[in-house]
């Protein structure tokens, strides 16, 4: 029974501290957010305690662990702190919207020895892990090709938008992730075009709406991502495996499979599930469980700030590939 | 908080349990099981008590409500201790394999007044819901015709056939529930064919494992079902629901969306999910919540006896057909 | 090089006279209607001749095979005509409405030894080909039971209601062939339900417009069959062969692939074909071919006067369930 | 009636000598081939006149049209050559594999005014036009991304390859045409990566046989290319259209809509439509027909040289991408 502190009561920390509640592995000891009442409320939810400051919740004793749902530019030094006091940590992405930062932290985090965990979530959607077992098991023989289409069903609040370090970073630093891991091997180049036909005042923050990026690996093996702030038809998560014996194909998730025809209507199927919380919802929970059974093993982290760091990487040479219109080499 | 007791400990008692003891709404108190060592198992895992005789699970002070699992022939008898003992019942399908003992049953426990509902989880599965919620919306205008398919991925042991009461009552009562449901209405008459494709012994239990039913309403909807014992390819369960603005179809639910292209095939998905407790996970919670919910709003059950006495009804006027050759009136 | 005389030109007639030219392996000499506009207009366009009275097509000697697509009421003397001249026959089903008379037909043409084929063209579609084709492989193993689901975009005129012989004879003969062919052996029992939930004044011509039918073969074969006047989605036309080692199921005919993903829509498609003119081109095409090759090489009509009388059996007998309530036993 | 010489007797010249044989607006006057038997046997089997010096076709008093079907090195002349002479041209792509000769054939050819189209059969498919005309009809708003895939079945011949004139002018060529047309606009950036990871033997001829390509319009719509030299399960040729309001997919074709359910494999559709041949059949015959409307009304040809000559040039610069690593820009 792992004891866990949530730090961050927003929407992904309510997420988080829900299912380490629910857990049959974890006990959910503590929520910690400046906000006390988010995480007050949170905590009499959930039949827990609320801190506002952080740092206490990481220093208690009866903690063995934190998950680190706090805003972007608290992540480093919360994984430092909760590293230092020995407490195992889950930390949502980005590491960092620095590289310099984000290695920095990485370094000291190895050195330091504490399990650390980077969650990216998308990695334990049951589709996921299908295609990454049928990949494993040869059954499409060796990858050549790796297409994502992501796109959110809606842009963001500026407010949001101000502070989320630009497309790449925010929101494709996901799929750069995924890219690495079903290709299964580190992409070297880095191509990117970005525009902004949702919203053209964009421009004001350096920010774009609609990207494509394509990726090359040392070996040939290819990854093209594509983006889009908004989709009307809502949030769309698609993924393509092509390999030298096959191709794995997944399709978006519907509440039901019931399909529908009508005078108007052939074969149309319910609204796709939106937004991330519900359409990753069982991803969440295996993500946490991920985390609490590597622990228990004494096993490496499926996912680490290592791979967060590269993932930072290859959307800092898309932003710079954007920038020159050059392949950027992935040093 | 209802404080629950679980009679029964085999594979639906099980699910059952282990669904109210991680229910919000509902603590388990007690599990019965004249095996003794089948019950304390269960109940060490989910934390609670256990016991042999079902009826001291019944009579404890601290339970306000029985879920009854245990076999068929004694469906009647707790339902109505339980009822009688004035705790809410919710009692697995069949009510009982004799319409007699089923009508004086449902005329008893009608009298007792206790909240009993009748566990056709079918109903309860998020796809079941959507169909008969676009009904009701008018998605699809009146009903003409409604098409079950109802096939088990395998024949069942020999020893449970022997006393399962027959495909129909055993298999098919399910079908004849949700056709009742989704018509809306009454089947009036009823015609049925089965055969013995799979297993040609199963003449010597004079029982059936492939058949087909068609029935009609009074306003003349039409549903048809056919059952087989066996299909190779899984767990079979499809509804098709035709009306006079369009036709609603369901699908068998897989693990994964993942879709696969080889050489040897293409587009071919992952097998169905097996078998039924796989398939209705979610419809056996939501069933459990539904019964929660209406006793806490002190609401009628959404499934009642008079239900399973109907769907029995249906069944024996289908076994009557088979051996006259003739439509039969259902009374 | 067959040369060919079609007698009718209305909507079948043209399909069939436009079929004839456009293949290699035949020449349309002379189109025969009583309506001599028709048939002059079918043939200008066509570059044959045009004639009123089908007897004077028949008896041309260029004529090497007559095709009737005349009313149903002149099947029988127009096949005999033309096979006591020594003619070819494709005739549009069905062989009559009367079963007496379709007896006495088939035996004076099976007599007579000239090559009829009667125009079954549902079993000529690619998706019906590869169905049994995959039979015949042993892909599905034993076939176990049939699901034909037959519905018509809307009601047709009643004029035309008034001489079709009614719904069963009509429609779904089309369905008792298909269920014959897919089965693979002769029902032995058939029972069928039928109502008026479409257009309630066709209780005045003895009529229905929405039924289901089930019927067994002597092994234990099952088939059922729906049918409807009127389907607002259009053209549905839908086939299940469920086997010992596997299912087989095709679906309804789009004019292409492409799927749409609105605000409104989730992956609808393009409504289906309609009618049948247009669902089936294909297969009456290769039903023509079927027919022509047949006769170049001597061999058996695929499809036999014989065959076009059972399926009229079929329809008598659940004629005769609906209004007796009982199974039919099929002599 | 447009009278027609077909140049070129190999597989597409077979294909487009049967469609302009067959069809309704054309007759197929004359076939010229240096390789004398094929075209005296094509012209056989279709009942017209053969010559081995396509000049000699072009010249004939009696040809309207000439559709060219030679080796790629024999476009211009050929093209110019028909021009010159006064006879409408359909040529297959690409124009040439040179720019400079090009751009002064299509200049030349529009001083000379003289109707000439060529060939990109897929825009002309009836997924692609329906496509289009969804897009054009304003179904998805705003285009905002394309996204093409491209797989051949299997590598050709080295021979071929030798002459094909690389990857990106042999076949992705097809794709940076569907681009223009499906984005609406033309290209101003182009970037690519290609690899050899079926055949790494490809390095001697400077080809590659697995490629990615994204490119940019002014506006910021962009669209995504990829290509495969082999591909296991097939001719793999699909299209992704996002836009404001909506998406448009459309799917391979297959034989049949036929679903297999076995054991093994659920849900598998039968393989691929292989090759283009087949795939395209019903395009090959609409591009003709096109041809010949524009033709008979004096409007515009839907494919010009030009469209061609842009194909090229967006060939060429994805050529210097790979080679520089950078954005080209398209003059």
């Amino acid at each position: 029974m792992t004891r866990i502190a949530v730090l961050g009561a927003g929407r992904i920390g309510k997420i988080h501290a829900a299912n380490a509640a629910a857990s049959r592995h974890a006990s959910l000891v503590v929520v910690a957010d400046p906000f006390g009442d988010a995480a007050r409320s949170l905590a009499e939810q959930l039949g827990c305690d609320a801190v506002s400051n952080p740092l206490d919740a990481i220093s208690r004793a009866d903690v063995d662990a934190v998950i680190i749902c706090t805003p972007t530019d608290t992540h480093v030094d919360l994984m430092l702190a909760a590293a230092r006091a020995g407490k195992a940590v889950l930390c949502e992405k980005p590491v960092d919207l620095d590289i310099k930062r984000a290695d920095t932290a990485v370094a000291e985090l190895e050195a330091l020895g504490v399990p650390v965990m980077l969650a990216f979530n998308r990695r334990f959607d049951p589709s996921s892990i299908e295609l990454r077992r049928a990949i494993d098991a040869g059954d499409i023989g060796d990858v050549r090709q790796v297409i994502i289409s992501s796109r959110d069903p809606g842009l963001p609040p500026l407010d949001y938008l101000k502070h989320s370090g630009g497309i790449f970073k925010d929101m494709t630093i996901h799929d750069f992730d995924m890219a690495r891991w079903l290709l299964g091997e580190e992409p070297v180049s880095v191509m990117a075009v970005a525009s902004r036909v949702v919203e053209s005042t964009l421009s004001e923050l350096d920010d774009f709406d609609t990207l494509m990026v394509i990726m090359q690996t040392e070996s040939g093996k290819q990854c093209h991502i594509n983006c889009c702030r908004e989709a009307v038809y809502g949030y769309d998560q698609r993924f393509e495996i092509f390999g030298s014996r096959g191709m794995l194909l997944n399709e978006n998730l519907r509440p039901t499979t019931v399909r529908r025809y009508t005078a108007e209507q052939t074969e149309s199927r319910q609204p796709l599930l939106n937004f991330f919380l519900e359409r990753y919802a069982d991803a969440y929970r295996a993500e946490l469980e991920a985390f609490l059974t590597a622990l228990r093993d004494g096993r490496p982290m499926p996912v680490t700030p290592k791979d967060g760091r590269q993932a930072l990487k290859l959307a800092d040479c898309a932003v710079e590939s954007v920038r020159t219109g050059r392949m950027v080499k992935v040093d």
